[in-house]
């Protein structure tokens, strides 16, 4: 994207920082991801729904802590003042808490969040970004919900295909409260240590001990019993040995904690899902409104250049967030070092249940939800990476849109009329396609024209033909040997199922050809 | 949509003035809009591109006239100073001034704009709306890409079932300017006594005459050439008589822009859609940037309830924009008497050719412009009436979501893991399934849930059936008679492609069912 100096008004020709103008074939990769999310959220059951861009600004306050300083505000022109949304939780809940008929409501919503934040934009952090939110919202029988969470990730995940490549950590805020207390953390300063212990991924144990002792005051013995707990990760290994843990069993919050752990691991293995959870003691996130099951998911890529040895995320929340004020240097350093976009880009998706936020809008009724947030834009970072890397090996066609036919004309005269009649029978079809703006437009301009936007056919107008009722079809890129290469005469009667049915057998051999998982990138033109 | 008051905190739950939340059917209807849409743009060879909802300052400032103060901008945080797009096109200008090296392109945008406007929400005038844009940009022959807006308008309103009820009103600037020139108007008063005709679709040509020579200081009989002009409105036969008409054959100006009609004409002919256009010289449309050809669309229901003799609609512009302060007080009460959002909701699409906004920004290429915008929420309030109106005769299903199967058990043990197991099968083939997130549902409350949300299909797990490696199958509502509504045995084994068949085989059915021409809401489940 180039930033000219306008030669006129002298101000500067850009974009403001942070944010950016999608096009070109971003574009069509991030509409093929938007479009596999979304269609899994339908088979799913879920609804979307569409709030405005800014709410009230006393509807943002006192959600997101000391993030809310990133709020955008909106100037204040008379009347209601009101801020850009930060995320797409608050409004939801504001919503639910609106329509207090909706008991129960699954619903996904993929739209643009603004924080004011310090942006990377090659990490896809950004400014405005994208979230793309999936909850359940609703009393139902325990962990069902939570478990379909899961699915429903894992099942994106393949679809976008990640093949397997990708872990959800996974922890439960009363089992991390219960640990806090059997270990002697002061009732006051649990969120505070929990927010430590969210530091684990970027920063080795010593270094949060050392904010809980000297920071936080927590006492030098209660920091080692919690270093012995959240060093720990597995699977349901992890859950029997925490069940059998005599402290935690006489912890009320842990047992239930627990309990839960003990469902979900149940439904996901029914699922068929078990195996890509990882049940990780150090997850804690950073937002303070979850109430129970906390996950995040992560990937190859998705740690920092030079990981500490968990090889954990270098940053956790699937937003981006103010750097802590005690991330060290030398981790900001290790990320403006890599300009590789697929290192570091963070967790790929996250979320947990929460089951008091709606109340905190209705004041009385109270609607437990849970749900998950992908972060579109470092899932494009690394689809985008992912395709470059095998681009080589694929079709060298540069489509820049979705035309399959252009119409063309031979001979002097350009046959405007004819071109016109023949693109609109078309177009009436359902076909994709185009002819030039141009009255008399040269022949070998208009096959390069073609050749330029990647039109993979081109319809052949010539005036003989055309007074015995035939034209020609040709394909762009036909091997030696395949009639489409020199052109085959076709009918004008019935033109329109007879080209088709070309399109639609050149499609099939494409997507035959392309490797299975992948995103269908063929009738789009990427591939 | 309720507005409490918030128990707890004691401020209103509420959107802000003039925005709305979307759900429901509502969402579903406007999905279906924007997805035929997209998809005629796409047809015409179109691609789309995503500009950031908020530009810097000075790119919006000088191009929306006295209407600037209608923007929203965003508080002084410290770094740039930003506003909120009030369109599409000027965002779109900016990105062709800094991506030089594209001198051709097709693109549609569909997004949100904002403007600080008095709200008319029943008539789909909002401060936060979607925009619907499609522009051609680049060197053609001429009138080939105006003459395609025309064809692309006529494609989507016939696809979202209009079925012909709509004119596109066309006029051009260069016309109008050389009726002015040669009635006497003074080079600097052209473009205010243009706005005066604007004003023509809303007041009878004794208030505009009056605003020229009261307000705006033009000589009577001026004033009274241009009234012999502007009332006309006609097709190719109002062409031809400007053509003869004497003092306009001596002005470059007119004679430029009726050479250009003479080919528009000849285009939209072989477009056939010649008599979807009027040709009205009362149309003079409000911004300042357009230099040719400019056009609106209007409907049955455009036009206010007390409408003027000419019908013509109540505002022309397919944005909201401020009301002139200079409209009658009478105007304003019309419209709010009316509670039918099918009364005086305006022009549903405009737009026109300017060959100069993007040098605004690029101070050196200029880059020929024609376009049109769709104005979206006033299309949804036209075709929810228009589907509320014909609702009684068609089904009475009441669909929430897209999901085709409820997958449920009979018995006391609720069969958790295999209801599990078959939706998730279900869901990997790509059918939308669900279950209840219960461990024991009750039947009764199942079918219930079912019916509630409108779900077509029940695949019923018991006991004994899946021992023998069957379920069964029932259409909900299916008629007497059919074995769907007992409920038909099929086999667990290749479960995916049975249901999907019987799905398959519904729908069909269904659509057979629907009208020609009209959306197609059936699997979306509103009809």
């Amino acid at each position: 994207m180039g930033k000219d100096k306008s030669e006129k008004s002298g101000y500067q020709l850009k974009v403001p920082k942070g944010t950016k103008d999608w096009d070109g074939k971003d574009m069509i990769i991030r509409d093929k991801i938007f479009s596999t999310i979304k269609e899994v959220f339908k088979t799913y059951g879920a609804v979307t729904i569409d709030t405005p861009v800014f709410e009230l600004r006393e509807i943002l306050a006192g959600k997101y802590g000391e993030d809310s300083k990133l709020i955008y505000d909106l100037a204040d022109q008379g009347g209601e003042l009101c801020s850009l949304r930060y995320d797409l939780t608050v409004p939801f809940a504001r919503w639910l808490a609106m329509n207090s008929n909706i008991k129960e409501i699954k619903r996904y919503q993929l739209d643009k969040v603004y924080r004011r934040d310090q942006p990377a934009m090659t990490k896809g952090r950004m400014r405005e970004f994208y979230q793309c939110d999936f909850d359940i919202a609703g009393t139902y029988d325990p962990m069902l919900p939570d478990a379909e969470c899961m699915s429903i990730t894992c099942e994106i995940f393949e679809r976008l295909g990640w093949q397997g490549k990708y872990t959800i950590k996974i922890n439960h805020r009363k089992i991390l409260d219960g640990i806090f207390q059997v270990c002697g953390v002061p009732e006051e300063k649990i969120r505070t240590i929990s927010s430590a212990v969210d530091k684990l991924d970027k920063s080795p144990w010593a270094d949060v001990r050392k904010e809980m002792v000297e920071e936080k005051g927590l006492a030098e013995d209660v920091a080692d019993r919690i270093g012995e707990y959240v060093v720990l990760k597995g699977g349901v290994d992890l859950l029997e040995r925490l069940q059998k843990d005599e402290r935690l069993s006489t912890n009320e919050s842990a047992k239930a904690g627990l309990a839960d752990m003990d469902l979900l691991f149940k439904y996901l293995k029914i699922d068929g899902v078990l195996d890509k959870v990882s049940f990780d003691m150090s997850l804690a996130r950073g937002l303070d409104y979850y109430t129970g099951v906390i996950y995040e998911v992560v990937t190859e890529g998705s740690a920092p250049q030079s990981a500490s040895t968990d090889a954990a995320p270098e940053k956790k929340d699937a937003k981006p967030k103010k750097r802590s004020t005690n991330s060290s240097t030398a981790t900001d350093a290790d990320e403006d070092r890599s300009n590789d976009p697929s290192v570091g880009v963070g967790s790929i998706a996250a979320g947990g249940r929460y089951d008091n936020l709606v109340s905190m809008f209705s004041g009385k009724q109270q609607i437990p939800c849970v749900g998950i947030s992908f972060g579109i834009e470092r899932i494009f970072s690394l689809t985008k990476a992912r395709l470059a890397a095998t681009a080589s090996t694929t079709t060298s066609s540069q489509r820049t849109n979705e035309t399959d036919v252009y119409v063309m004309s031979v001979g002097g005269n350009g046959l405007l009329a004819e071109r016109k009649k023949i693109v609109r029978r078309l177009r009436q079809a359902g076909i994709k396609s185009e002819t030039a703006f141009k009255e008399k437009p040269r022949f070998d301009k208009q096959f390069k024209d073609m050749e330029r936007t990647g039109v993979p056919f081109a319809l052949i107008l010539g005036e003989d033909e055309l007074k015995v009722g035939k034209c020609k079809i040709k394909r762009n890129g036909a091997p030696e040997g395949d009639p489409e290469k020199e052109g085959v005469v076709i009918a004008l009667e019935g033109l329109e199922s007879e080209v088709a049915r070309r399109i639609g057998d050149w499609y099939r051999e494409q997507e035959v050809a392309e490797t299975a998982g992948k995103l269908d990138l063929v009738r789009t033109g990427f591939a």
